[in-house]
């Protein structure tokens, strides 16, 4: 399945040069990946804080094209078939159709302690339907 | 050349699971890279910026323990023989010898139109002296 | 006229008290003044920062309740009849009707050298307008 | 007692007219307390957030002369005489002796509940030798 955000380019995210800051790209994306467990996986972040936390395990991105002020960034994420403890995602942000960044990263879901844990069997399933897998 | 940078993490950097925010990391490497660029390259951000920029074309990030607040971080910033228009770095960050993160990335140097455009001579054979090549 | 914003208190937002960090609220207020000028004004900001800026000279915030990851907060702005230069905005911060904060900020019009500009007159006339007054 | 900060004005403090946003400011404010609690009162902010926190409860800024990339600000932050629970700051930041912002704020020390509590008679000691007060 592939989830679908859309953020524009603000005044705060832009540097000097006018093209947004690149560690702003990386709070889109995780505003995009908070997005995704409310709305698609319906385990929104501040329920999940309550007894656990998926931090990024690794990232990378590669910057196409700068962006600007103004600009309509579409977000396209999409999730792979869930690890026992990990979730790889695969990222794909463009303005008008044109290419801006691309970028891939790992979670891994960890209980109040940080220590690695299975996902919940309802997020699996949930995880798994979206991804188009068997539970 | 090893280029290190300290940095202390603040309340700022930490997020409600009381670690550092990973997007905050970028913000501290891109501290690293202009504290490189001032300190080692007398060439400082607020001077090459009046004609050019200094853009991320990608970066990658390899999470190993999280940081919590007031750990005192050891970056070490690693720089490989410049490219034509382009610079690769290597960074590892330490908390008391302990790993944290590892990360590498490249960048470009633009003009004022974002062009690529090649290093200046005084840069290169700055950055060639740093990484103990021959300019 | 009072123009109404909505911003969901994201996990970025928040520190490791698990409460909105304040420079953040100052972050969300410039977001409500960039969607103001965007759709109330129908000048964006985008548009606006390419012949000059509207700085902040004066601000001030008092903050009555903590705000939590995962709050619903809804700003309302409401813009004084402008001066000449400047522009008097007052905002109420609310979650599900409960007070979070009050804010009150003067913004100033400046040209590309930051010299206090007069408002055009397009700007002036709907100021007016979503203020009730007479331009 | 005046306690010093500097903070030079980095790339990621700037904003696409190359001059502080405000927010950054803020942010550099509470910097400057962090490292008031931590060198001159000897609680480091990583210390006393075991136990509870220092909320801002209101701020006030008034910005008069723009800070641009590469500025040295010097931050003097001095402390009233302590309330029974909270305390008021004030700051003044200058570059070179010359203006640029002037901030207040208030502080109050609560529990781990949010709940407002005297502050310890340490910290009263501590803050009413550096305001020149008697405890």
């Amino acid at each position: 399945m592939i989830f679908r955000h859309r953020q524009k380019v603000l005044f705060k995210h832009c540097d000097p040069a006018g093209i947004v800051f690149y560690p702003r790209y990386f709070e889109m994306i995780n505003d995009c990946i908070e997005a995704f467990f409310d709305v698609a996986l319906g385990w929104p972040f501040e329920v999940l804080h309550k007894q656990g936390a998926v931090p990024t395990a690794q990232i990378s991105a590669s910057f196409q094209r700068p962006s600007r002020h103004g600009d309509m960034l579409d977000f396209t994420l999409k999730a792979a078939a869930p690890g026992r403890t990990s979730l790889a995602l695969d990222f794909v942000v463009t303005c008008e159709g044109a290419p801006r960044l691309t970028a891939q990263s790992t979670l891994v879901n960890v209980d109040a302690q940080g220590r690695p844990m299975p996902w919940p069997d309802t997020l699996r399933t949930r995880l798994t339907q979206t991804t188009g897998g068997t539970p």
